[in-house]
C-alpha cells in the first residue's frame, strides 16, 4: 500500500464529513477512523444536531463500535469553511447540491456521494478502476477554486465495474439488469419495517433512471473534456428486499464481438486498473472475482469481499436473448458509497488534485 | 359458483392425496377440507409414514388449523388403488413419474403437481385460463383406462397468466423473467433458515429451464392432438428470496404489434376465461388484475389476492430493450400450486373427463 | 352472535375513527369495515392530512385490500362534534389526551387505544372479559355528557387474559413476563429494518412500567366506583423482534393456592365470561386456547385464532424459582389494539352506556 | 499475547477437528485457520463423507473465505488414532460420547463442544475465566492415557459469564432466564426457513434443561477431586428467534447481600480471571462490557465484541420480584461453542494438561 510520504505528506491530511450523522455517514467514520493517509478533523450535521457531540445525535447502527475520539466531536453546521483542505458529501440529495458548490468555491475539494452533481457535465462521475481519466475535468470547473467530484449511485457501482471489463474486450451494445437492493441503501431510518419483512418492494425511486444514466456517462469516453456517453442500451428494474447489506443484480448483456464463456471469466478475473497500480490504500487486490460455486454470489456470504470493495460475480450462462447472463454483488455502503468515494478521494490525491486545489486556496497542506 | 348438482353429482366426489404430509401436500388439505365438490377420503405418505394418523406423521406449517377429521386419518401408502376416482399428486419429483402412472393403469384420475409429465407430449400441462382446450390431450393417453393431467412450476404459472392476454391481443416475441420466489416454494423442511436471513440465493435448481420451456408448452396451440410450442424465445434467471409465500417476477416483454401501455392494462384487466364462464369453484373472479399503485404488486400484500388464485401486476413501462417492462406476483403454493391442480381438477370434472375415466375403469360414483 | 335487533336499533351504529391513517386505524377500518352493528361515516387525521381522501393520506399496509367506499372517503379534522355517537381513538399518545376529552365532552362514547386515560382513576381500563365490571365506571365521569373508556396497551392484554382464569382459581401472587413483541405494535413507519432484521432490540419505552402498573389495575376489584387495584407483584421485561404482528410472552407465575398442570389448563380452557354469553360480535367462542403440541403457541400459525380475538397458550410446566411457567401468544393489533377497543365498545353498546350518552347528549340514535 | 515459546513449543501444536463439516466444525475451521499455537492436520466426517475433500463435502456458510489448505484436506473417518495429540469434537450428540471416549483411550487430549460428557462427574464443564480451577478433574479421568474437557451448552455460556461476578461480590441464590437464542445455534440444516421468518419458536428441545443444570456445575466448587454444585434455583425459559448469530438472554437475579446498580456495573466491568492473566491467545481482554445505551445489547451490534468472546450486558435495573433485571448476549457460536471449546484447549496447554497427555501416551510432538 503506498504510503503517506509517497504522496509527499509528512502528517496526515485533514478532512470532514458533511452529513455524518446518517448511514453513509457512520460508514465514512468508520472507513476512515484507520486510514493510512487521511484524519477526521470536521463532522458536520443539519442545524438540528449541530453543536451536539456526535455520539448524541446519531444513532449508531454499525457493527464495529464508534471510536472514542470521534464519539466526543462537536458537530458542527454544514457550512464552509471547515479546517480541512478535503470534505466527504453524505448529505441528503434536497441540501448537497448547494452546500457541496459552496464548500468548493470556500476552496475544498468535495467528494460526493450525494446525486447532485452526478449528471453534471464538469464534473467527474468516478468509479477509480473504470474511468480513473475522467478525473481530468475536475481540474478546471465552475466552482472557483475547489472542486467537486462525484460517485455513483449505490447500485449503479456495482454494475459498471462488472461491464468495464466486458466493454474493453468485446464491445458492449445492451444491458438488461434487475437488482435486488439492500435495506441499508434507504439509510436510517430508510425502510420501515414493517414494509420489508417476508415482503419484496418492487420500487425504488429514481433508481433505474440513475443505473440508465449513470452508467452511460461513467463508461462514456473522455474528448476534449467532455465525457461522450456510452451507445449502450440500458434497461434496469429495481427492487427492495430484506437484506441488511449487499446489492445483487442479474444481468443480461449483448456483446458486439462473439466469445466464448471462459473469456468472459477471465476479463474479470484479470481486469486491474489505475488504483491498483497506483496501490491506494482502499482499492481492493482484485476488483472483481469470479466465483464457480453455482449458489455464489450472495449478499451474506460475499458482501466482504476484499473488504467490501470487491465485486463478486456468478453464474455465467448463455441468455436466450441477449448473449449471456450473470450474477453480480456488491457491498452498498461500502464500495457502493463510502469506499467508493473514499478510493475516488484517494485517487485525486496521488493524481495531485488535491495539490491544486490547495494551492489555487491558498489552505496550506 | 356453479353447485354440485350442475356438474350431475348427486355426492361430493371422494379425492385422494398422494404426497399429503409436505407442504404442498398441506396445502391441499387446507384447500379442500370446505370443498364444494370434492371431499378427501385418502392420504398417502412414503412407506415410512404410512400408518401414522395424518396429524403424527406432518409438521403442520399452515396458518389455519388442522381440521380434525383430517387429522385423525390414517395415512395410507403411495400405491393404487385408493377408493377415490381422482388423486391429487404432491409427491417428490424422485418418486411421482412410476406412482403417478401407476394410478393412472388403475383406473384414477391423477392431477398432478410433481414435474415427472409435464413436458409428456401426451400429457396437458394446464393453466385453466390459459390454455384449457390443452385438456384433450388427455382422453386418450396410453396409460390405460386413467388419465394423467399436470400442474406448472411455481414460478411458470404466474409468468403465463401474464403473458396470455398480451399474447392474444399482441402476440409476443421475447421475454426476459427475472424472479424472487419464496421459500415455500422448496417445500418443508427446504430452504434452511441460516441460509436465507439476510441473504438471497440467486440460484434454483432446474427452475430457469423450467420456465423457459414449460411455458412454451402452456402459451403452445393445439394441432392434431399434439401441442405446437409457441414460437417465443424466453430467458429467466430465478432467485430465493427471504419471503414466505409469493412469487414476484420482473418481465419484459417484446410484442409483435405496437400497442400503447393503456391497451396493455386493459388487455389484463379485461381478460376473463373458461373457468369464470364455468363458475367453477376455485376460480377467480378475474384471473389478473393490473394494480396502479407504483409499490404494487407485493407479495405480502397482494398474494392473497381473489384466495390466492389471481395475479396480480403493476409497473407496467416501457423498457429500452424489449417493448415494455412490469412486475407479475402470484401466491406460489395456491395458484403455483395445489390452487392451480384444484382448478384444473374442476376443469377436468367439468368438461366430462372424470366420468370419462370412471365409465372407462368401472367405478362408480 | 347478537343481531342489531337485539340490542335495540334498526340501523348500524355510525361511528368514526380518531387517527385513521396510522397502523392502529387501519386495523379498526379493516375490523369496521364489515361489522353487523357499526358503520363507519367520519375518519379524521392531523390537520396535515385532513381534506385529502383517505387513500391519498394513508400507506395501506393491511394484507386485506383497503375497501372502495372508505379509500374515498375525506379525512376530517380530529376536532368535535362528528356526525356520530360514537367514536374509536386510535390517535397518538401526545395528543389523545386532549382530543379524547373535547371529543367526550362533546357528547361522544368515545372508546381509546391511546394511553392516555388509561390510569384515569373515573375511566375503565376494559378488557372485556377481565373486568367488564369495569364499565361502570364510565357511568359517571368528569367529561360532561360523553364518556371515555380505554383499551390496554398491546401487550398487557394478552398477559391479563392468560392470568384471569388462574387468579379466579387459585389466586396470583406473583408474575414474571418476558415478552417478544412484534413491530406493528411500533405503528408504521414505527422500527425501521436495519435496526431488527436479524436482530432483536430489548427494549421498547415506557412498556415495561405499562405492564406492570396497567395489569394491577384491570385485574383489581371494583368498590363504590373505585378500582382497588391487584395485590400482585408483577416484573416485566419488553423485547422487540422481527415477527410482523404477534406478541409473544414467557410467564412464570406464583399461585396462591397449590395446583396441578392440568387444573391450570383447565381453568383456561374453560375460561368464559360475559362477551360470550352476550354474543358479542367480535367476542371469541373461547377468549382462552391450551394448545399441547409443544412447539406452541407460534406467532405466524396462532395469532390468528378466532381471528385473532383469542389468547393462545402452551408449554405449562413446573417453574423452579415461582410455581408454573407457560409460554402466551396473542394478536398485538387485533386483540392487543383495534379488536379489544372494538369489544370493550360492544360491550357498552349491549349494557346501555351508548343510551345513556345518547340521551344525556341529546344525540338522536 | 502469549508466544508459542512462552508455551515451551517451537512448533505449533498439530490438532484435529472431529466432525468438521457441521456449523460448529466451521468455526473451529475459522478460528483455527490463523492460531499462534494450534495447526489443523486432521479433518474427520461421517462415514458418508469420509474420503472426500473437505470443500466438496461441506456447505460453507461462514462469511469469511474457506483458507485454501484446508478447502483440499482429505476428511478422515471419526475414529482413532490421528496423528495429532489434540482434538476438538464438534460432532454430533448421537455418536459424541463413544467417539470421544475412544479418542481419549487412545492417547488423545479431547476438547469437546458436545453434550455427552458434561454432566460426568470426572470430566470438567469449562468456562475458562469462571471455573479453570476445575481442570484439574481431567488430570486423573477413566479414559486411559488421554483426558476429555467440555465446553458448556452455547446459551449456558453467556448466562454463566455474566452470573459469575455477581456470584463472586454478592452471592446468588435464584436466577430466571428466558433466552432468545439464534439460529445457528440449530446447527446447519437446522432451523427452516419456513419455520421461523416472521416467526417465534418458543422451545428448543432440552436446553432449558441444559442451562438449569450445567450452570449449577459450572458454578459449583471443587473439593476433593469433585464439583459440589452450586445451591442456585434456575428456572430457564429458550426460545428461538430469526436472528443468524446471538443468543440475548433477560436475567433476573436474586443475590445474598444487597447492592447497588452500581456496584454490580463494576463487578462486571472489573471482572477478569486466569486466562486474562495466562494472556491465552483467544481470551478477550475483558470478558465481560457494561453497555450503558438503553437498547443495548443488541446481537446484531454486539456479538462481535472483542472478536465474539466477551459477554455484553445491559439495561440492568430493579425487579419487583427478585432484586435486579438485566440484558446478556454472547456469539453463541464463538464464544458459545468453537471459540469457548479453543479457550478451554489455550488454557489446558497453558496448564500442562497437554504436556501430560502426550507424556502418558508416549505420543511426542
Amino acid at each position: 500500500m503506498r504510503k503517506l510520504e509517497e504522496i509527499g505528506r509528512k502528517e496526515r491530511i485533514r478532512v470532514g464529513i458533511l452529513g455524518a450523522t446518517g448511514s453513509v455517514g457512520q460508514r465514512f467514520v468508520t472507513l476512515l477512523a484507520e486510514h493510512p493517509w487521511f484524519e477526521i478533523t470536521a463532522l458536520t450535521a443539519s442545524d438540528r444536531s449541530a453543536g451536539k457531540r456526535y455520539s448524541e445525535a446519531t444513532t449508531w447502527v454499525q457493527a464495529s463500535p464508534l471510536p472514542t475520539r470521534i464519539a466526543e466531536m462537536t458537530l458542527l453546521p454544514s457550512a464552509p469553511p471547515l479546517d480541512c483542505p478535503l470534505v466527504f458529501s453524505a448529505l441528503d440529495a434536497a441540501v448537497a447540491g448547494e452546500v457541496e458548490e459552496a464548500f468548493a468555491r470556500a476552496g475544498h475539494l468535495v467528494v460526493s456521494n450525494a446525486g447532485s452533481h452526478r449528471m453534471d457535465p464538469e464534473v467527474p462521475l468516478l468509479v477509480p478502476e473504470v474511468n480513473p481519466d475522467h478525473l481530468e475535468l475536475a481540474r478546471k470547473q465552475r466552482f472557483g477554486s475547489g472542486a467537486i467530484v462525484t460517485n455513483p449511485n449505490c447500485s449503479t457501482i456495482g454494475v459498471v465495474l462488472a461491464l468495464k471489463p466486458l466493454l474493453d474486450a468485446f464491445g458492449l451494445s445492451r444491458v438488461h439488469v434487475v437488482t435486488m437492493q439492500a435495506i441499508s441503501g434507504a439509510g436510517f431510518p430508510g425502510v420501515s419495517s414493517f414494509e420489508i419483512v417476508d415482503n419484496v418492494i418492487p420500487y425504488i425511486q429514481g433508481e433505474e433512471e440513475k443505473i440508465e444514466r449513470e452508467s452511460r456517462k461513467i463508461l462514456g469516453s473522455l474528448h476534449n473534456r467532455r465525457v461522450k456517453e456510452a451507445e449502450l442500451a440500458v434497461s434496469a428494474q429495481c427492487n427492495r428486499v430484506p437484506v441488511l447489506d449487499g446489492h445483487t443484480a442479474c444481468i443480461s448483456v449483448g456483446l458486439q464481438r462473439a466469445a466464448q464463456p471462459a473469456q468472459l471469466q477471465e476479463a474479470w478475473e484479470r481486469f486491474s486498473s489505475l488504483p491498483q497500480e497506483l496501490a491506494l490504500p482502499t482499492a481492493p487486490a482484485k476488483p472483481v472475482h469470479y466465483l464457480h460455486d453455482e449458489k455464489a454470489p450472495q449478499p451474506r456470504l460475499h458482501r466482504e469481499l476484499e473488504r467490501g470493495m470487491a465485486v463478486a460475480i456468478g453464474r455465467l450462462r448463455p441468455c436466450s436473448l441477449l448473449d449471456f447472463k450473470f450474477v453480480a454483488l456488491s457491498h452498498n455502503t461500502i464500495r457502493g458509497a463510502a469506499g467508493g468515494a473514499l478510493l475516488a478521494a484517494e485517487l485525486a490525491v496521488a493524481k495531485g488534485l488535491l495539490d491544486e486545489v490547495e494551492a489555487r486556496s491558498g489552505a496550506t497542506a
